[in-house]
């Protein structure tokens, strides 16, 4: 059966659960789409996030790869658009990293592009009572990193497999703890995570609907 | 067996429901710390949902009473502390009404208090992994209408009856539709529901502990 | 000349300035709608800002009372609807005071309304090109309680003067340490001030438009 | 003397004014680091922005080119990080576009960075105590499309000036019309883009302070 890798982070910033790994964890041995589903854990760690995910990549072989991140702060799961190649690190990373403005790739382009028909997945997280939308930044941390190392890794192949990246909220959970923020229960998140690929892996033309934002 | 009245309303404002009124349904006929729950709908309707909660006190004979709303923007279940005696509707009510500033009973206090243990009730919640806060403000809306109006039917009664009122978050779906909100799952707020009923039926000495705000 | 008096309080929370304080500091002296304005700096102290201000009171006689305090997070001059007889210090206050759930005049109401004509100062703000809303709640801080002390205060003397509060944003220069917050020009603010003193002074029977919230 | 060209938008979106075209007119004809200043307006519509600036370009043959833009919602003055190559219209620009997904400059690069200092620029502001920040996105419509095609326009020049864009808030005078809206006096903004540009004049190599964002 085809495959499909989707990863999820390990805890950072001082908390004790990632949203994204309980997540993916779930998926895990899944069927969607007649593809089946691996979900593999990440460390929150440049250079060596990216360097498990292309060994993932090398084993499982998957035609498409979604990777998930926390997005502390977020109320709806995020489909993002773009990943820039700068690490800006606000808070240190789990191996202690903190890079201002320095390049992810050296000499990569500025940007890519997801490969994944981000209109079409919020569409269909909307229609499925997801919350969702597009997102025109996956910040400058460790998600980003990884969306831009896993998106230079796919372009060096020649792009013969898709790839993109997910932000979701915290779990009700964390946001118990922390206090003053938005949060969406685990079932939620993994329902979305669910329609978001079935949407990917059914979808070749994105929709023409709109995601953007004034500023 | 001794009883606890939990209202939800009926869905306003444009949208097809209301996350109070499925979250209540789902509590009827359920047993808390040997009290038996009694759930009923209420109408978004300035007067007729005072007359309705009077008379259902009248009818069941509860030892508490919880009113619950929606409350649209909000990222946590929120127990209200006081109620204020004004109406001054944003919207019209379901009723067609919309008041500015004026009383909700002539002649009657500025305002009550929740005489429900807020605080020990956001700490059961947080403990059982629900965001909640304390909320020092109902609004101005029918909630604080309802909530002013049981807490004036059960002083007049010599606050035999405890009661307060809590506001909880739109349903995913509803964020789905409307996009850019917070939500909670219905799962999520009837487990808070119910764990804030616990601690408001256990706990008769409110806990000290701050759920204040600067301003 | 008949008097007003206006009060500011003095920096807290470790901010080296209190907007609060600056702006009513540039009004003292000022005339307004044939009224002298005479502005003095309160302790960010419970019990001690209300004994303060009741010491002015009889010093200047004034006909209006207004005190003026700072709204980290707020982006609009918010006028205060409402006082609760509640200290809930979610810091200390200035003297070291951290008190939770504590009346602040022991069989006091629970509430008292602002005798100011809120819904004309923010309409006279707004046409006035400064950004203001109606607030309902102030706090369980230190300006609730000077909010209430005052308002309790001139309830015991018979509501022979008139008195009310207004919480104004940071200014840019907190906003811009602080970062990630909300501010509003010295000038803005200073203006905004006149115009709702202007419009008190003036307006006997409040306006009837909206200032409510759904929750 | 040389020259520095800085542009701001005409009004869109049904407001009468635009915060950027006044502050630029304000800039007009000044000095700053032995540069003068000359400030032009531009057409909020796709296309012909970016014609218009070439064009000004072509006339004054300025050093250094900094786009100004309204950002409704927006607290502080957010110095622009990268411009991507994609229109997404959430609304029409004023010549009744409204491209979804298509690219700003067929076969250009996914994105350009600002060749800015813009980490020094927002170090400069907030020591100046204006509020500011560095964002990662400039949104999907006319001044994200204005900031590539200048980029993109800088770039088949060689990058023999130097380019970038600042979103500024709401005036205060739009915020007390749309209510609920964080706003910027005009003098703070004027000051703000002085001190950006004096930065960005003085400045070389940038700063490496943190300007980043988790997600």
């Amino acid at each position: 059966m085809k495959k499909v890798l989707v990863t999820g982070f390990e805890p950072f910033g001082g908390e004790p659960v990632n949203p994204a790994l309980e997540a993916v964890k779930l998926l895990n041995g899944k069927q969607i789409a007649s593809y089946e589903i691996i979900s593999r854990s990440l460390p929150v760690a440049r250079g060596r996030c990216i360097a498990s995910i292309v060994e993932q990549i090398a084993e499982f072989d998957p035609e498409l790869v979604l990777a998930v991140g926390q997005a502390g702060g977020h109320m709806e799961i995020t489909v993002e658009r773009v990943a820039i190649n700068v690490d800006d690190f606000r808070i240190k990373d789990n191996d202690g990293n903190q890079p201002v403005d320095e390049p992810i790739v050296a000499d990569g382009p500025v940007a890519y592009w997801s490969t994944l028909p981000i209109k079409a997945m919020v569409d269909k997280l909307r229609a499925g009572n997801v919350p969702a939308r597009v997102s025109n930044t996956a910040g400058t941390f460790v998600c980003n990193h990884l969306f831009y190392g896993l998106m230079h890794a796919l372009a060096c192949e020649g792009n013969k497999r898709r790839g993109g990246f997910i932000h979701i909220p915290y779990l009700p959970e964390q946001a118990a703890r922390i206090t003053g923020q938005p949060s969406m229960a685990l079932e939620t998140i993994v329902r979305g995570l669910e329609l978001a690929l079935a949407a990917a892996l059914t979808t070749t033309q994105d929709t023409k609907i709109t995601g953007g934002t004034i500023c």
